[in-house]
Protein backbone atom coordinates (compact mmCIF):
# COMPACT_ATOMS: atom_id res chain seq x y z
CA UNK A 1 0.00 0.00 0.00
CA UNK A 2 1.31 3.43 -1.00
CA UNK A 3 2.50 6.03 1.91
CA UNK A 4 0.78 8.85 1.69
CA UNK A 5 3.73 11.96 1.19
CA UNK A 6 3.45 13.81 4.49
CA UNK A 7 1.68 17.40 4.24
CA UNK A 8 4.25 19.61 4.65
CA UNK A 9 3.52 22.60 6.95
CA UNK A 10 4.45 26.00 5.64
CA UNK A 11 6.78 28.28 7.79
CA UNK A 12 6.26 31.60 7.62
CA UNK A 13 9.62 32.15 6.04
CA UNK A 14 9.24 29.82 3.59
CA UNK A 15 5.93 31.44 2.12
CA UNK A 16 7.94 34.71 1.94
CA UNK A 17 10.98 32.27 -0.38
CA UNK A 18 7.94 31.00 -2.67
CA UNK A 19 6.71 34.50 -3.33
CA UNK A 20 10.31 35.54 -3.88
CA UNK A 21 10.56 32.76 -6.35
CA UNK A 22 6.87 33.33 -7.43
CA UNK A 23 8.22 36.80 -9.07
CA UNK A 24 11.35 35.30 -10.83
CA UNK A 25 9.08 32.62 -12.24
CA UNK A 26 6.78 35.15 -13.90
CA UNK A 27 9.75 36.86 -15.12
CA UNK A 28 11.58 33.78 -16.76
CA UNK A 29 8.27 32.88 -18.29
CA UNK A 30 7.80 36.19 -19.47
CA UNK A 31 3.92 36.16 -18.29
CA UNK A 32 2.14 39.24 -17.51
CA UNK A 33 -0.43 37.15 -15.65
CA UNK A 34 1.42 35.74 -13.46
CA UNK A 35 3.30 39.38 -13.09
CA UNK A 36 0.27 40.68 -11.96
CA UNK A 37 -0.55 38.12 -9.40
CA UNK A 38 2.92 39.17 -7.57
CA UNK A 39 2.40 42.36 -6.96
CA UNK A 40 0.10 44.71 -4.74
CA UNK A 41 -1.60 46.80 -6.85
CA UNK A 42 -1.04 50.10 -5.08
CA UNK A 43 -0.11 53.86 -6.35
CA UNK A 44 2.87 53.81 -3.73
CA UNK A 45 4.56 50.07 -4.86
CA UNK A 46 8.19 50.51 -6.48
CA UNK A 47 10.71 49.38 -9.09
CA UNK A 48 13.85 49.90 -10.10
CA UNK A 49 15.05 47.54 -12.99
CA UNK A 50 19.58 47.43 -13.07
CA UNK A 51 19.86 51.19 -14.50
CA UNK A 52 16.62 52.49 -14.70
CA UNK A 53 15.32 55.30 -13.02
CA UNK A 54 12.48 54.11 -10.52
CA UNK A 55 9.13 53.64 -10.76
CA UNK A 56 6.35 54.00 -8.68
CA UNK A 57 2.79 52.87 -8.57
CA UNK A 58 1.43 49.50 -10.10
CA UNK A 59 0.94 51.42 -13.62
CA UNK A 60 4.02 52.59 -14.24
CA UNK A 61 6.05 49.12 -12.81
CA UNK A 62 3.20 46.75 -15.30
CA UNK A 63 3.72 49.14 -18.11
CA UNK A 64 7.70 48.27 -17.85
CA UNK A 65 6.99 44.18 -17.45
CA UNK A 66 4.61 44.99 -20.78
CA UNK A 67 7.64 46.67 -22.52
CA UNK A 68 10.02 43.74 -20.83
CA UNK A 69 8.09 41.30 -21.82
CA UNK A 70 7.37 42.39 -25.73
CA UNK A 71 11.35 43.17 -26.60
CA UNK A 72 12.34 39.96 -25.03
CA UNK A 73 12.58 36.52 -26.74
CA UNK A 74 13.27 34.26 -23.39
CA UNK A 75 15.18 34.98 -20.35
CA UNK A 76 16.67 32.45 -17.96
CA UNK A 77 17.14 32.88 -14.27
CA UNK A 78 19.32 31.17 -11.94
CA UNK A 79 18.72 32.71 -7.90
CA UNK A 80 21.48 32.68 -5.55
CA UNK A 81 22.62 33.91 -1.99
CA UNK A 82 18.55 34.34 -0.61
CA UNK A 83 18.39 35.88 2.46
CA UNK A 84 15.05 36.92 4.25
CA UNK A 85 14.22 38.78 6.80
CA UNK A 86 10.61 39.12 8.50
CA UNK A 87 9.04 41.74 10.77
CA UNK A 88 5.67 41.32 11.15
CA UNK A 89 3.86 42.23 7.99
CA UNK A 90 6.87 43.00 6.52
CA UNK A 91 9.36 40.96 4.66
CA UNK A 92 12.26 41.65 2.67
CA UNK A 93 14.64 39.56 0.28
CA UNK A 94 18.14 39.88 -0.60
CA UNK A 95 19.51 38.09 -3.48
CA UNK A 96 21.43 37.86 -6.75
CA UNK A 97 20.20 37.54 -9.96
CA UNK A 98 21.92 35.44 -12.89
CA UNK A 99 20.44 36.50 -15.85
CA UNK A 100 20.59 35.31 -19.11
CA UNK A 101 18.06 37.27 -21.38
CA UNK A 102 17.35 36.41 -25.29
CA UNK A 103 16.51 39.31 -27.58
CA UNK A 104 15.84 39.01 -31.49
CA UNK A 105 19.26 40.74 -32.24
CA UNK A 106 21.10 38.81 -29.62
CA UNK A 107 21.74 37.77 -25.66
CA UNK A 108 22.68 39.66 -22.77
CA UNK A 109 24.27 38.10 -19.60
CA UNK A 110 23.97 39.94 -16.38
CA UNK A 111 24.30 39.44 -12.80
CA UNK A 112 22.55 41.84 -10.59
CA UNK A 113 22.02 42.53 -6.44
CA UNK A 114 18.47 42.24 -5.56
CA UNK A 115 16.48 43.86 -2.42
CA UNK A 116 12.78 42.73 -3.32
CA UNK A 117 9.99 44.00 -0.60
CA UNK A 118 7.06 41.97 0.29
CA UNK A 119 4.20 43.13 2.44
CA UNK A 120 1.30 40.12 3.95
CA UNK A 121 -2.28 40.73 3.04
CA UNK A 122 -5.49 38.98 4.13
CA UNK A 123 -7.07 37.70 1.26
CA UNK A 124 -10.50 36.18 1.14
CA UNK A 125 -11.64 32.90 0.60
CA UNK A 126 -11.93 32.01 -3.17
CA UNK A 127 -9.85 35.32 -4.35
CA UNK A 128 -7.59 34.17 -6.55
CA UNK A 129 -8.39 30.43 -6.01
CA UNK A 130 -7.24 30.56 -3.00
CA UNK A 131 -8.69 29.11 0.77
CA UNK A 132 -8.08 32.52 2.40
CA UNK A 133 -5.65 33.21 4.71
CA UNK A 134 -2.92 35.49 4.31
CA UNK A 135 -0.49 35.74 1.03
CA UNK A 136 2.91 38.26 0.76
CA UNK A 137 2.70 40.66 -2.20
CA UNK A 138 5.53 42.37 -4.08
CA UNK A 139 5.94 46.00 -3.43
CA UNK A 140 9.26 47.05 -4.09
CA UNK A 141 11.83 45.71 -6.17
CA UNK A 142 15.46 47.15 -7.01
CA UNK A 143 17.98 45.24 -8.46
CA UNK A 144 21.15 47.00 -9.52
CA UNK A 145 24.02 45.42 -11.24
CA UNK A 146 26.59 43.41 -10.16
CA UNK A 147 30.50 44.20 -11.15
CA UNK A 148 31.27 40.45 -12.01
CA UNK A 149 28.61 39.95 -14.80
CA UNK A 150 28.85 43.09 -17.06
CA UNK A 151 26.66 42.29 -19.99
CA UNK A 152 27.89 40.44 -22.84
CA UNK A 153 25.78 41.41 -26.09
CA UNK A 154 26.74 39.22 -29.43
CA UNK A 155 24.62 40.00 -32.55
CA UNK B 1 5.54 90.07 24.11
CA UNK B 2 7.14 87.59 21.81
CA UNK B 3 5.12 84.52 20.53
CA UNK B 4 6.07 81.33 21.55
CA UNK B 5 7.13 79.61 18.72
CA UNK B 6 4.46 76.94 18.48
CA UNK B 7 6.07 73.06 19.24
CA UNK B 8 5.67 71.02 16.52
CA UNK B 9 4.83 67.48 17.04
CA UNK B 10 6.61 64.46 14.35
CA UNK B 11 4.88 62.75 12.70
CA UNK B 12 5.38 58.88 12.11
CA UNK B 13 6.61 59.44 8.63
CA UNK B 14 8.46 63.08 9.48
CA UNK B 15 10.28 60.65 12.13
CA UNK B 16 11.40 58.37 9.33
CA UNK B 17 12.43 61.30 7.18
CA UNK B 18 14.68 62.04 10.10
CA UNK B 19 16.16 58.89 10.62
CA UNK B 20 17.09 58.97 7.02
CA UNK B 21 18.64 62.24 6.99
CA UNK B 22 20.49 61.56 9.50
CA UNK B 23 22.14 58.56 7.87
CA UNK B 24 22.99 61.16 5.09
CA UNK B 25 24.20 63.35 7.08
CA UNK B 26 26.59 60.64 8.93
CA UNK B 27 27.95 60.44 5.55
CA UNK B 28 28.45 63.57 4.71
CA UNK B 29 30.15 63.97 8.24
CA UNK B 30 32.52 61.40 7.95
CA UNK B 31 31.82 60.82 11.77
CA UNK B 32 31.37 56.41 12.44
CA UNK B 33 30.02 57.90 15.93
CA UNK B 34 27.14 58.98 13.86
CA UNK B 35 26.94 56.51 11.32
CA UNK B 36 26.98 53.80 14.64
CA UNK B 37 23.77 55.53 15.96
CA UNK B 38 21.77 55.36 12.64
CA UNK B 39 22.11 51.90 12.19
CA UNK B 40 20.69 48.37 13.88
CA UNK B 41 23.84 46.45 15.56
CA UNK B 42 22.75 42.99 14.42
CA UNK B 43 24.36 40.17 12.42
CA UNK B 44 21.07 40.29 10.14
CA UNK B 45 21.01 44.42 8.95
CA UNK B 46 23.00 44.02 5.12
CA UNK B 47 24.58 47.29 3.18
CA UNK B 48 25.12 47.26 -0.60
CA UNK B 49 26.74 50.50 -1.50
CA UNK B 50 26.84 51.48 -5.71
CA UNK B 51 29.09 48.51 -7.21
CA UNK B 52 29.93 46.41 -4.11
CA UNK B 53 28.57 43.03 -3.30
CA UNK B 54 26.36 42.89 -0.42
CA UNK B 55 27.75 43.06 3.14
CA UNK B 56 25.90 41.35 5.72
CA UNK B 57 25.52 42.22 9.25
CA UNK B 58 26.70 45.09 11.59
CA UNK B 59 30.62 44.02 11.80
CA UNK B 60 30.77 44.39 7.84
CA UNK B 61 28.91 47.04 7.21
CA UNK B 62 30.78 48.97 9.72
CA UNK B 63 33.75 47.85 8.41
CA UNK B 64 32.91 49.03 5.30
CA UNK B 65 32.03 52.96 6.20
CA UNK B 66 35.77 52.68 8.22
CA UNK B 67 37.38 52.10 4.66
CA UNK B 68 35.16 54.38 3.28
CA UNK B 69 35.91 57.43 5.61
CA UNK B 70 39.20 56.81 5.78
CA UNK B 71 39.74 56.89 2.28
CA UNK B 72 37.67 60.05 1.88
CA UNK B 73 38.88 63.39 2.40
CA UNK B 74 35.13 65.21 1.82
CA UNK B 75 31.52 63.92 0.91
CA UNK B 76 29.16 66.41 -0.28
CA UNK B 77 25.54 65.45 -0.55
CA UNK B 78 22.36 66.36 -1.41
CA UNK B 79 18.95 63.86 -1.20
CA UNK B 80 16.29 64.37 -3.71
CA UNK B 81 12.63 62.77 -4.49
CA UNK B 82 12.61 61.26 -1.03
CA UNK B 83 9.43 59.02 -0.87
CA UNK B 84 8.52 57.27 2.36
CA UNK B 85 5.82 54.04 3.39
CA UNK B 86 5.45 52.62 6.39
CA UNK B 87 3.87 49.15 7.28
CA UNK B 88 3.88 48.69 11.27
CA UNK B 89 6.68 49.30 13.04
CA UNK B 90 9.00 49.00 9.06
CA UNK B 91 9.49 51.69 6.92
CA UNK B 92 11.45 51.73 3.64
CA UNK B 93 12.72 54.90 1.81
CA UNK B 94 13.70 55.58 -1.99
CA UNK B 95 15.28 58.53 -2.89
CA UNK B 96 17.80 59.86 -5.44
CA UNK B 97 21.78 60.54 -3.90
CA UNK B 98 23.84 63.10 -6.00
CA UNK B 99 27.37 62.73 -4.14
CA UNK B 100 30.92 64.45 -4.75
CA UNK B 101 33.17 62.71 -2.81
CA UNK B 102 36.82 64.28 -2.58
CA UNK B 103 39.70 62.10 -2.18
CA UNK B 104 43.38 62.65 -2.54
CA UNK B 105 43.84 61.96 -5.77
CA UNK B 106 40.47 63.79 -7.26
CA UNK B 107 36.95 63.31 -6.84
CA UNK B 108 33.99 61.94 -8.01
CA UNK B 109 30.55 63.04 -8.89
CA UNK B 110 27.79 60.11 -8.46
CA UNK B 111 24.24 59.68 -8.76
CA UNK B 112 22.44 57.24 -7.29
CA UNK B 113 19.19 55.54 -6.50
CA UNK B 114 18.51 54.40 -2.49
CA UNK B 115 16.34 51.98 -1.14
CA UNK B 116 16.82 51.89 2.92
CA UNK B 117 14.51 49.75 5.26
CA UNK B 118 14.32 50.95 8.76
CA UNK B 119 13.20 49.30 11.85
CA UNK B 120 11.05 50.52 14.61
CA UNK B 121 12.29 49.87 18.18
CA UNK B 122 11.89 50.19 21.68
CA UNK B 123 14.41 52.13 23.72
CA UNK B 124 14.47 52.98 27.43
CA UNK B 125 14.89 56.32 28.92
CA UNK B 126 18.45 58.13 29.18
CA UNK B 127 19.43 55.32 26.31
CA UNK B 128 21.52 57.90 23.83
CA UNK B 129 20.44 60.89 26.17
CA UNK B 130 16.95 60.38 24.73
CA UNK B 131 13.48 60.74 26.71
CA UNK B 132 12.93 56.71 26.03
CA UNK B 133 9.98 56.14 24.00
CA UNK B 134 10.87 54.60 20.02
CA UNK B 135 13.54 55.45 17.51
CA UNK B 136 13.75 54.19 13.75
CA UNK B 137 16.90 51.98 13.29
CA UNK B 138 18.88 51.67 9.69
CA UNK B 139 18.92 47.71 9.18
CA UNK B 140 19.25 47.55 5.12
CA UNK B 141 20.67 50.06 2.42
CA UNK B 142 20.73 49.57 -1.23
CA UNK B 143 22.30 51.81 -3.18
CA UNK B 144 22.95 51.79 -7.22
CA UNK B 145 24.54 53.99 -9.93
CA UNK B 146 22.03 56.08 -11.89
CA UNK B 147 23.13 55.96 -15.34
CA UNK B 148 22.69 60.54 -15.72
CA UNK B 149 25.51 60.68 -12.90
CA UNK B 150 28.39 58.70 -14.18
CA UNK B 151 31.38 59.02 -12.29
CA UNK B 152 33.13 61.83 -13.58
CA UNK B 153 37.26 61.52 -11.86
CA UNK B 154 39.90 64.46 -12.43
CA UNK B 155 43.29 63.66 -11.06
Amino acid sequence: MPTRPERKLETPEQAVRDANHRFYRALASLSLAEMEAVWLHEDWIECVHPGWDMLLGWEEVQASFVRIFSSTRRIQMEIHSVWVRMEGDVAWVACTEHVTSTFDSGFDQAMAQATNIFVRRDIPAGAEGQRGGSKWFLVAHHASPLAAGQPTRVQ
